[in-house]
């Protein structure tokens, strides 16, 4: 394995089924080996709403209480996995589901409750994934679809932002061949202007991304996706594009697309 | 590998938390290689009528429409099945949770519409089960979770009866070495007066079945669990037994226990 591609596939690619379709065959194509990471998106709120369990968001983050750590369980590992996977398997792509219970290829701790309970959440650490177990996976032909469901290893599920979980896989796979991170999303890539579609900036560094943030044009939910982006650099990962999710095969084949390149 | 185990773990011992932790305790404890086959009960039911989403029933057997599909999928491949997993992990079993898609383990055929449409069920055929897949997982100390959804090869997720599931991955292990197939669930094992515990049949031959079958002794669900039961007989299965999960332990044991051993 000389490449490997590890894509992190946002949450409104995977809610809309012709843009999931679509992905998947364009994954199936790919000729580098790869592990697929992705989260829910908002189909857990929406389950949570029909099912009348209150959901508090702190800080954009979600605190999972016991209940939503059992949705996000199910639509996680259960329905939207598995729907990747057997989409993947129509391809020719031999996929393998994997929550981080399985096979413990991934562990995390409890989240400290330091002001904020963020209940059911797990912290990944420099410990946290089993890269030998993905790299045995990748060598024997199968594509690792990993979603961000984690374990303690004491027997409890944790549920773990899954821009943190790809750049984590990343940066641990990096220690045994070259690794290109891609976050793929609904949006084109990285935008001066969340309103003006032209504003894509293709190449961001780590000190614009830092001027950008401190003067406001980027906020919200893209600073942890680029804190994520940029610790995967620091940390050994070769490139990381974020970019629209139909533009992994252009991305991939280093043809011209749209999205943002990052370098430290 | 001299010697598997297929167990089957019935729905109201995956619904009870203290049944399943005995039951998670006693799998770890096993000395056997062992492949764990799950459904998910009345949860699936409970989440439909809390969804709004009404489940109909011809003759026992659950119409799988496409809402019912994704509860099945959620409740079954992800809660029941990573709940399991990072049970037998914290005991310190290498436990992995495999839908049917997952590694393409087992494929299934969308059952034929003749007279009844059960919707989203899938039928098992002599091909389903890819044994050389779970013959190599089990080599290098895996213990497969298979959760009873299977795929149809072409993207379709399907529901298939965890019984037979059970039966037909007990029959096609048979190929590689001795395979003891164990149905465990919360009654002591097969009775002739279901109201009677102490009415338990030690051995059960198959023309013994077809008489109680005919008299009206066994009925209703008992049928197609030992329809399954017989039929992996036939096929090569060295042993089979029907009894309650927390005896699993005595019975794998060869020591005494109040289940039921069958014999052709």
């Amino acid at each position: 394995m000389n490449k490997l591609q590890v894509i992190k596939i946002g949450g409104r690619v995977i809610e809309d089924e012709s843009s999931m379709n679509k992905f998947i065959r364009e994954i199936a194509n790919l000729s580098d080996p790869c592990i697929l990471v992705h989260g829910g998106g908002s189909m857990t709120t929406e389950l949570a709403l029909k099912l009348k369990i209150p959901q508090q968001l702190v800080e954009g983050r979600r605190v999972t209480d016991a209940d939503t750590l059992k949705i996000a369980v199910m639509v996680y590992a259960g329905w939207i996995n598995k729907q990747l996977v057997a989409g993947l398997q129509a391809m020719g792509t031999d996929a393998i589901g994997l929550s981080g219970a399985d096979m413990n290829c991934i562990s995390s701790t409890l989240r400290k409750k330091e002001g904020v309970d963020y209940g059911f959440a797990g912290d990944l650490n420099e410990k946290s994934v089993n890269g030998e177990r993905f790299k045995s996976l990748l060598e024997i032909g199968f594509t690792p679809v990993v979603c961000s469901i984690t374990h303690d290893g004491k027997g409890q599920l944790l549920n773990t932002n899954a821009d943190t979980l790809a750049s984590a896989i990343a940066s641990e796979m990096s220690r045994f061949c070259e690794v290109q991170l891609n976050y793929c999303f609904e949006k084109q890539g990285v935008m001066r202007d969340m309103t003006d579609k032209g504003s894509v900036i293709p190449q961001l560094t780590k000190s614009e991304y830092s001027h950008l943030k401190n003067s406001g044009c980027i906020h919200s939910g893209m600073i942890p996706k680029l804190d994520n982006a940029f610790l995967a650099l620091e940390k050994g990962v070769e490139k990381v594009i974020i970019a629209e999710a139909g533009a992994i095969e252009n991305i991939i084949q280093n043809k011209p697309h749209h999205g943002t390149e990052l370098s430290i």
